[in-house]
């Protein structure tokens, strides 16, 4: 298995030499390390957003990828370190639920609880494991230290749980989860949430503004029309076409979207 | 020629996990690729904007270079997606003059119209051909299959056209055509538009705020004070010294600049 | 010594395509290269910041790593481009004290004062040396080429002074140097700086809201609390866990911190 990618997703930002930091760790350790930033600017100590973007990746990378993902809002408390393994990849991070929605449950091979400090850079602080264990860690994995070399297998972690999306008589009720660089709006409506229903027939209404049919791409309207498709995610996504969704209705995460069967 | 060199540039900013994906797409497909950046914060389907970084960046990369360009507000509507080759690189991205600015006309070598779906990820969504067209016909291509199997030679592509330099009189009247980073106006005079006038003695106007004579560095004033010069890109520049030259005048793209010859 | 890791710290922002540029070059000379992001978000012709988020990441990259930094607000003036060999790094940039916080002095092996142009682009512009000067002579010291044929041995360069900590009866009086991304509040006050007090013991005063006690991690307190710590950087920090110190207390730079012995 290849395990020469690592990727890193965090809430440090870009402005900082934080994730700089934690690349030089990794570099020090295993200079043959190839690596790839899926982001840097989940807002911070948002884990839903990190957990989300994490998902929306990890399908796309190489069997044997190394995913480290640092949103650590509780790093120096007793959240636990992890480092989990799947058929398809590795991932590295704090055990609050970050890694939960990108790790399918009956997927999971081996959680290893990250005790191990001789993988830990000396001194570790309290302030910042993305440097002082996840990087490292990462990197000593990605030269073949087996996993559970790190510390002890363990059976649980901690899950995030998205909205569920909700019946009310015939129509289903979504949410937004996410929004987007471009203001597309991405609810926790999934493709097969719209499986019984007739897509051109389905009426999508957000906040007053009703959309008829679910598209399959931006270019089916009008630049400035608003339209309703299956996005690049496998969500239920309303965009503004060339436009920003989020600005033009004033929509925030968690607002109801409405999909009526006519 | 070296082809494990591939450039990227797009419209996607540095939130969200696009262009991480992207890279996963490559490095599945060719892991030996080096990637490169060279912006992700073209202002959102801001065509000329990511054409123009685009040009301003080619000739400092080695041949061979890749270089995939994604600012596609048409994606998924009946604009191609085209593979360019010039002497000295590859250029991969939608057919809306994206990559116009930065292939001259007399240097192409072939235009192929990329729709050999066997080159694309499986399935192809019709939002998100950065990941599913243009990032892994780059890894292919770079594995070294053949331009010409990605589909069918063309002979025309959609080109830019830059608002051009005008004379009124004696004077020449440009355009802002790019603000940077910085705040320093980038406009579509260049060097050779200059040639027919004295540097020293050419009076640069705009918004009622006149310079004396073209500059070849930042330092040439003092902090704080206009500065006009011919830039990196080999353009005409307005510089505030340390300071931003867009907020500091108001200006804004397509703002006029007049030179006079004094 | 492994001279094939080389970082890139500058103020040219994330939308343009400078770094991308300098990419571009120095692989076009040593494909062979690793290339890092320190920042690229310093702030316009910030040396000090610059200076700073160095200096917290020198010595987390191996030895050999060549560090390139481009803060300069007197590019073509005669301030000189300097390579500064130390034992277990190299780091190229302008001789404006961009380098100074992270080159200690009494570790200075050689400086070499940038003038053999061989060794930059041709032609070399005055306004960009990061893609003329910089990134060259960085790409040719990875091949190989030896400091001393880049241009003559100086034995001085401009050194940053930060604040001092003052003394104040028995109150030291620090200063708020850098606000990190997250808003956190790094000051001039080292854990060396602290060694003569209990940390259990000391109050820590800034803008009127006084914090008992210097924590080890941000989790000692409860979301929303301010704590004072000592830092990844090992300076002391002032933070809001899991909110923004420099939004709370609407804190600038160089706002005083006292630290009073109770």
């Amino acid at each position: 298995m290849n395990c020469r990618l690592i990727t890193l997703l965090t809430d440090f930002g870009a402005r900082d030499a934080f994730v700089g930091i934690m690349k030089g760790v990794i570099l020090g350790i295993n200079p043959e390390v190839t690596l790839v930033d899926l982001s840097h600017k989940v807002p911070p100590q948002d884990v839903v957003a990190g957990a989300l973007l994490l998902r929306s990746a990890v399908a796309f990378f190489p069997p044997g990828t190394i995913h480290v993902a640092v949103v650590d809002p509780g790093v120096g408390s007793a959240r636990r370190a992890l480092l989990i393994e799947t058929p398809r990849a590795f991932f590295i991070g704090p055990d609050n639920g970050l890694l939960s929605l990108a790790v399918l449950a009956e997927e999971v091979v081996r959680i290893t609880h990250l005790t191990e400090t001789k993988h830990f850079l000396t001194p570790c602080s309290d302030t910042f494991h993305g440097r002082d264990v996840f990087a490292p860690v990462a990197a000593h994995l990605s030269l073949g230290v087996a996993p559970e070399q790190f510390g002890p297998t363990v059976t649980t972690m901690e899950r995030l749980r998205l909205p569920s999306v909700e019946g009310e008589g015939i129509r289903l009720v979504g949410r937004v989860i996410y929004i987007d660089h471009f203001g597309n709006l991405i609810t926790n409506v999934t493709a097969a949430d719209l499986r019984p229903f007739s897509r051109e027939n389905l009426l999508v209404s957000i906040d007053g503004v009703q959309i008829r049919g679910v598209a399959t791409s931006y270019a089916s309207v009008a630049v400035g029309a608003p339209v309703a498709l299956i996005d690049s995610w496998g969500m239920l996504e309303i965009v503004v076409r060339n436009g920003s969704a989020a600005q033009r209705f004033g929509i925030q995460l968690e607002h109801p979207v409405h999909l009526i069967p006519t």
